[in-house]
């Protein structure tokens, strides 16, 4: 009758070994008692712990039973992630989990600073104590392993090092026994996990308890009004976690499985990946605060990267969307020589650096689920790439490239380097990519030669995603990757990696079924966007799909530029819709790529953000801000601001009349005012609205 | 702001391909449109559909959008489940989803009945309605699949079946995408899946919407008052399913995995194991119909299996579980000559045919997590296989053999058939076998001869299993499988597989933290027992374990001989406890372990359950009943009597001061009294109680 509390594997082989007298308790380092209290629970023994730099964050790491390791994690005193497993299950070994003693640990500082070469700001602090804790299998021939904590003051990431050893130099890893037990009751904003082959969904939000399989990263709040999101740093070489809920608020990381045997094989020495938990008092600080997947990857490896240019586009891809246009060869084929001029002359009078072309390349009949006819050299007869890009180059416009390769990496990977010296030789610098798979999953070839169709997750994709963007780096080509692996902030290694996608990005407006919804960007700003630059390709100012009119007003379409970040932005509507919009579209012209400085002013997850952002080629501020259903007044403190200047304010804003449907959507108020540091903004964003504001600097008083 | 519903995988495929123009719905048939109203629902056409014989339950075939493949079951009329996926995702070939067209059908009836050579009843009604529907996947070379649906009026099993065709020869299985979408709001009785290698944890009681991954079966009640079992039948040469809830009441199958790569590779033609959804309006009629497991199973493949007894034994096992005696060598091994001869000497005085023996043969030194020096046909020096089987038998008493193996098959198969050889030579006709498996999984032989840690629910196990009992009966050998794959109703197939453990059974009482709650059993009755015979092991009269008392009174631990069913039961106390005890031993010496008929006369999914049996070698019936911690007044109707006799019911039930702690759990009263057909016994159940009945029949009337 009564509902019953699960006992954990740790206490269950507690029990066992007791059961037959193989207590290895004894294996424990005696120290601080942490036991929690809960029916089934073990003794937890504290082996090593260490302070953030501020002694905000807390991390334990904890032997209990048997030899089970565990941690957890206080702030300010406070439990946030109680008693929480960690080891690994192997295919070709005893399993990474229990029969641990404890060996030895250390606890260092670091405090320094680092540049990103573009980004949502240009200095980036990186501050942490890290722990490291070395334990032993003395049943097991003395297998050793090492977990290391950084602890930051808003957030950890640990991650397990297997040392050169005898005893385990291949590892054959079934799954991981990470586990992050939430310990406050919480709600979760997350997409399932493992059953779509990319990460294109509506956000749903339910109690973490009622959260089945999740992608990372996932955001929680709990009733503490603490701020929670998980996900992993540098991942290379490795699968990618899904975080699947054990019971209760205990998560489990999942490894993506892999159509080659384990879903990670290694060779020892190496570390895994990086597990995240980020841990703050406010929504808008999670944002602010998510440099720790930055921190937490190698720099960069490129050396120069003054090549990678963050920029604005237009291009030839809505009209597919629209489905007035296809991607193949054919009588509305719209990859031609006419069209592509015609958005490289509207790209240059309109002061755009980029013109994306969509299926210009052989191989589009029956793309959808196969790809196997892609070429990435060919271009269909009525698409003259030399003539095109000169004719570009000649105004400053670049063709940006297009690789989509359905996820077939089999007939991607031999033909890639060709297809990036093909456009390095014609001055194209910037590619994006996709792999759509639908066919089952991506297509990699198997040792042994055969065709094997994998998950966009696992370590094999894991692997091509790197591999293509260091090929382009190759040929100073940077790279915009659509359904992509997620971002694990790459980007600070790996520079030209300068945007992908990896949400349910504006297409769905044209024919998704639903549409995307009006909170869908104010949930992706927490979520999605904790990771990464997003392309999102905003700006839609005609506010109609396929059919389907978008549920948003113009004023939030501008304000996309500055809430989602990306050092290369769409100005996705088609050039004749711009044509209608001119005062709206002078917005999309001003906006900048590259910054300087960002600041969430305010926000909560799923309901606001409002952003504001300083320019890194002037002195100029802009701010943007979007609601979801729901009207409401946001205030614009504008103390970011030099007290020594006045500020001209451009203020894109939804008009007394605006909402989410029909023409109340196109109710724009556009208004210039000078403004300081002093004053307080107050603006309405209707249901589904937004607004933006771009704040041009005056000189200096003195 | 809202919650927001995920749009279906299905409903994403749709707006993918109108994005590309690729939809497909032309090629689904047209036929009825049952359409559900949720925001992103697709249109369902359904293609086919099938009564059950008495017309209580409805199966609909589907296709949706862009040929995707579901299913959707309704029960007078009222939906039960709503559309759910059917496909699956391969590793060499395009995924079975979407691109389905239909191509036949065809529905036929079947009714017969068949008789189990041991079982809770001896005949067994096989009524049906089958549906066959064949589909097709014209994009990809027309592959076909064909999908089968036996539907019963208490449930439906449905299987896939992959002909043999040169485009799809074999099948790398990825996943299934079976899904079972639970229409009315269910709470859930479950356990974890896929984290321990094994089925033993106290049962969890949720939502059904907080169900994290679950072991099959799983038992739902729903608010419209309709019990629901999801499991499988038949499972043969292919992975377990676990129970993966996507979100909100959509639970999907998930193949376990395989250390060797995906997990399933088969060779066409051949039928998956068939997918099973027990559905009734009360508790007691889960069970009483639970004979769909079996009815999906293959008829007997043993011939005369005679050889095949059920019996009750007692053994030198508790005793290591108090840990006053040791499997391993040594001065407290407990498998020696002299205890063996005290035991047999206790079964033979007794009228026990079984005395179970562990810990006789060589390698149990670290067996707990290796099991690599295990033989299976060397005893300890102080074990004497050869006279102490003979010994025995002079008494009529058989050794009941033991191979625990740790789950090392790699080591136990090479021994398998010498160990089976050596029993059947000294007239060892039943073998308890064992899979402790806590190195990491059991350890299987790759085709490359390396050894692979592999999960109890993959492939290789099952097939190991089925290897198992099918050399077992080469040598007449019933086989008692503990820590088994989980059972899916192959005793049909196999009768000599007459029973297993896949629960949480008695020893968790001698040293679980926790213990088995006082709710335990009537949690198993509902959940686990649907799938066959459990092994659970009753009997302690001591109601002692190592250091902690169980929570039970003994009137319970009678009752478990008739409410837990198993062909094979053991009296698992010690000799010189039940010494203590003649009164209530005697129960345990009369009641039988092999049924003419078996019949729940009331319960609750972990309340309580009172069952009713007739022993197939009498006129004589027996009932028990268990409560969990909460005392009640449970009814028998005792219609189920012949009418034309009397009888004599020897009633052993909870005194009026019994409780499930201290002296109070030893409070029995223990009364007899003529009954007759006509009349209903109304009897009290302590806290943690029990009772059960004998009722012996007198001469018919005329």
């Amino acid at each position: 009758m009564q509902a019953l509390i699960r006992p954990s594997a740790i206490a269950l082989s507690i029990g066992l070994s007791l059961g037959c007298g193989g207590a290895l308790a004894q294996d424990a380092a005696p120290a601080a008692d942490v036991s929690q209290s809960s029916q089934a629970a073990p003794k937890y023994q504290s082996i090593a712990g260490a302070d953030s730099p501020d002694k905000v964050l807390h991390v334990d790491v904890l032997l209990s039973g048997d030899g089970n390791l565990s941690y957890q994690v206080t702030r300010n005193g406070h439990t946030v992630i109680e008693p929480s497993r960690l080891g690994l299950i192997l295919a070709n070994a005893p399993k990474l989990d229990r029969y641990f003693s404890y060996d030895t640990s250390a606890t260092t500082s670091h405090d320094d600073t680092w540049e990103l070469p573009w980004g949502e700001r240009r200095v980036v602090k990186n501050h942490y104590t890290e722990l490291r804790v070395d334990v032993v299998q003395k049943k097991w021939q003395d297998r050793r392993m090492t977990v290391v904590f950084r602890i930051y003051d808003d957030g950890i990431g640990f991650r397990y090092e297997f040392p050169d050893q005898p005893q385990l130099k291949k590892l054959e890893i079934m799954d991981e026994l990470t586990e992050f037990a939430v310990a406050d009751t919480a709600t979760a904003w997350w997409n399932v996990a493992g059953e779509w082959n990319r990460e294109e969904y509506v956000y749903q939000k339910t109690p973490l308890k009622e959260v089945a399989e999740a992608q990372s990263p996932m955001t929680l709040k709990t009733d503490k009004g603490l701020y929670i999101s998980f996900h992993e740093a540098a991942l290379v070489d490795y699968a990618a976690y899904w975080l699947r809920r054990v019971d209760g608020q205990r998560l489990k990381t999942r490894l993506a499985p892999s159509a080659l045997g384990a879903p990670v094989v290694r060779e020892a020495p190496f570390p895994t990946p990086w597990r995240t938990i980020q841990i703050t008092d406010s929504a808008a600080k999670l944002y602010n605060s998510s440099d720790l997947i930055l921190n937490l990857n190698e720099p960069n490896k490129l050396g120069d990267v003054s090549w990678v240019k963050p920029y604005k586009y237009v291009g030839i891809w809505w009209q597919m969307h629209l489905n007035t246009g296809t991607w193949e060869y054919g009588p509305r084929h719209a990859a031609n020589n006419e069209n592509t001029k015609k958005h490289m002359d509207f790209a240059a009078k309109n002061g755009f650096r980029g013109v994306l072309v969509e299926g210009w390349n052989k191989g589009w009949e029956d793309w959808f689920a196969r790809g196997d006819d892609f070429s990435f050299t060919q271009s269909y007869p009525d698409f003259d790439l030399p003539a095109l890009s000169a004719y570009g180059l000649k105004k400053g416009v670049h063709l940006v490239g297009h690789h989509e390769t359905s996820g077939n990496v089999a007939v991607y990977e031999p033909q890639m380097e060709d297809g990036f010296k093909l456009y390095a030789k014609y001055g194209v610098d910037s590619v994006k990519t996709g792999y759509v798979a639908d066919a089952g999953g991506a297509k990699v070839k198997a040792p042994d030669g055969s065709i094997r169709f994998a998950w966009n997750d696992s370590q094999e994709m894991v692997r091509h995603y790197v591999l293509n963007v260091r090929t382009a780096a190759k040929y100073k080509i940077a790279i915009n990757t659509h359904e992509p692996i997620k971002d694990t902030g790459l980007r600070r290694t790996y520079p030209n990696w300068v945007s992908r996608e990896g949400q349910r990005g504006m297409e769905y407006n044209a024919w998704g079924d639903p549409q995307n919804p009006p909170e869908h960007e104010a949930n992706l700003i927490f979520t999605r966007m904790l990771t990464g630059p997003m392309d999102f390709t905003p700006g839609i100012l005609s506010l109609q799909g396929q059919g389907k009119p978008l549920i948003s007003t113009q004023a939030k379409q501008l304000a996309l530029y500055v809430v989602l970040y990306s050092p290369i932005q769409m100005a996705a509507d088609l050039p004749e819709n711009y044509a209608k919009y001119p005062k709206p579209f002078q917005f999309i012209k001003d906006v900048p790529v590259d910054w300087e400085q960002s600041i969430m002013l305010n926000g909560e997850v799923g309901d606001f953000a409002t952003i504001a952002r300083k320019d890194r080629a002037s002195d100029n501020w802009y701010v943007g801000a979007v609601t979801d259903e729901q009207a409401r007044d946001v205030e614009v403190p504008l103390s970011f601001l030099d007290a020594n200047r006045s500020y001209t304010a451009q203020i894109y804003r939804d008009g007394p009349n605006a909402g989410m449907t029909g023409d109340a959507r196109f109710d724009i108020v556009i208004e210039s005012k000078p403004v300081t540091a002093g004053e307080t903004l107050k603006i309405r964003l209707a249901p589904g609205g937004g607004m933006a504001i771009r704040l041009v600097a005056g000189k200096a008083k003195k």
